[in-house]
């Protein structure tokens, strides 16, 4: 993790957010705090050839008009045609019923992570994989519960990334109190998955808005600088499961910083942007537990 | 207003906002701080079938797109189906024409509560009631002023607040120094109105944009939380009035307290959303003044 | 620089923001927090309308989509028909070409004045000036860089700034670690340029998202102000160029002041705007470089 520290700092990355309203200002904060560099070029006109040279790029479902979804889609054509490393969020899924098809559309175009909470993943899950232990949404299996909230623990939602991860070849970030990322490894589909739980952040993320939209940015900044090689060195073969990794870590050591000089959601947000600016190498050793398996 | 108080923070009401771009951020922020679970569920697609799981709904006016007056009907129709309170702010009612109609049409749709400046009060009074000391804006009586900015005092719109509580039966909130909630009994149209007023906030409230904005999704938290009932407790017949009430002190009193720590308009913001969260009961009883008569 | 910040502050001017979706509520507590009022009214239909009672425009092609470009056009038509001071920020002009095409095009519409960063003001340049020494976007010449952020030097962008006054009959202010604002006379074309160069800034400014997009913003609010004449006095004719450098050296002071307090980008966005509110022609004069020549 501290390698790709010190990777996304040199090679400030730079990352195309097609994002919720809700969230816009944040992320790009959070990207600029980390390190990278944000674009919100997220219109149908430009989407598609912006996604040609960013370094990543975030399809983000949470407030998804028509012209959005065009744009994500031009987005995710020029993304595959570079082969630029995208995220995809699946905001809600499992709620609305055009939302949910169009997470189940996109995920099935080979993005190179997903990153959702456990409803979202297990109601991803259920469309795309047909996991057996969940059901589709509304017949009361999984579901996206209380709009964005999770409503399922990180735990629950292991069988469903699993066979999400076979069955779209992303690398699967499941959030929550602790974070879990599962993969396959490239063009071996029944080989043993790679699984990471990572135990960091703080319960005041849950407190402050566009924590996870803007982790799912950083996802895409980590993945966009695994691409670029290690600084100074010829680029090895780039690891995604590792990239997706470091930002949780990073993500989830600044909500452990942040929370020892606040404790309320408003001067927690601030302190959370000033640790991702300050969170050094030795921080992410001290802070963040891994657990491989 | 501390048993709402509690009652909001027990059952966290799923709030789901249809409001202007400028504020939405701050917005769910606010929500999350005092306690309550937002949604910015806005687009014509999703909105209505939203409106009928959301707890309350906030149709604010203040950046409207074709397709955002599109959601907006279909939130109102979700919500009537279904009985979930929702509430009005018509922003810069009296100023631009297509969106004062709008305020219009919704208003006669029966909001549970209309929460606006005096300047938006009167306009949109003038407009549905035809209340006599007021003209119809651009004649020289109530105007829009200068955009959301009001230029009247909360004193000034009493009558118009009382004559829109009669000619659309919700409950009127007009912020200002003083914040006037005004309503009539349900069913008996020519009863006395029920007047408070509460006198709490602080200048720097008028300084940070979304204040206002935001109050009215706390007050459509609140009523969605009046809907569940006093925890623990068979539902009493849920008092809208006082609901209102409790969500304007809620804000007001989290001004005052942000305002001993914080002197500045970026440093108030923090924290207010700090304040929200740390509101206890004794500060209600503590810092606001409430004058029912 | 200090008779025109007293001068905003006494006149509260009105702006019109038309901006991009990333930076809207920052943009709304810049205004408020340095003392004018902001007002995002951006759709096709009001947009127009609002343009001639507002006291300046701002019209900045962030996220620019079909509809914002109907608004902008409205409220340039109608700035012009009053005679409102408006102010250009072409967003990552030399990148996307349809937004370098509008760009262009608004350009050539007289904007009072007109603000970017280096790239983005060679790249208009070369567009609407055939400026010599810059080439076309793409060509290998003037380029948008990486999205919004300028690779140029802002003494590289002067000749170029030279060419699109003269082209334009606007200000043009290009930001960077010094600010370059430069100017033809009215109406005497082949005249002498007035050229300022500002000292002042911070280079956390540049991690913060909209602080540039702001500034343009602070921009039109300073000429509205301009246009009300000094407080108390018979109306000079206003100093367009000199409104311009006042909101420069505002903007650029309160960084520099917000810096003494704040190493991080979190809390330097909050001491910024708690440092546009505090500024005093004092420290405008401790703080702020200028040279005219």
């Amino acid at each position: 993790m501290s390698a790709r520290l010190d990777q996304l700092r040199s090679t400030t990355p730079l990352v195309q957010c097609l994002t919720n309203t809700v969230v816009t200002q944040f992320t790009a904060n959070v990207l600029l705090a980390a390190g990278a560099s944000p674009a919100m070029v997220d219109t149908p006109d430009e989407a598609g050839d912006f996604a040609t040279v960013a370094s990543g790029v975030l399809v983000n479902l949470g407030t998804p008009t028509a012209a959005m979804y065009q744009a994500m889609r031009a987005a995710v054509n020029g993304a595959t045609a570079t082969g630029t490393p995208w995220v995809l969020d699946p905001v809600a899924c499992g709620g609305p019923a055009t939302r949910s098809a169009v997470a189940a559309e996109l995920a099935l175009r080979h993005p190179t992570a997903i990153r959702g909470n456990p409803s979202e993943i297990r109601a991803l899950a259920a469309l795309v994989a047909g996991s057996p232990e969940d059901n589709v949404p509304g017949s009361g299996g999984a579901t996206g519960g209380r709009g964005v909230d999770s409503t399922d623990a990180v735990e629950s939602a292991e069988p469903a990334a699993l066979a999400l991860a076979r069955a779209t070849g992303a690398v699967i970030a499941v959030s929550g109190p602790r974070d879990l990322i599962i993969s396959v490894p490239d063009s071996v589909p029944d080989s043993l998955p790679q699984v990471t739980w990572l135990t960091s952040g703080d319960p005041l993320m849950q407190r402050v808005v566009g924590t996870g939209c803007s982790l799912g940015a950083l996802t895409a900044a980590y993945l966009g600088a695994e691409n670029a090689g290690p600084a100074g060195h010829t680029p090895a073969a780039p690891d995604r499961h590792a990239a997706v990794v470091a930002a949780h870590a990073h993500a989830g050591a600044a909500g452990i910083l942040a929370a020892r000089t606040a404790s309320a959601p408003g001067s927690f947000a601030v302190a959370w942007l000033d640790a991702l600016d300050a969170l050094t190498t030795d921080h992410l050793a001290e802070l963040v537990g891994v657990n491989d398996h």
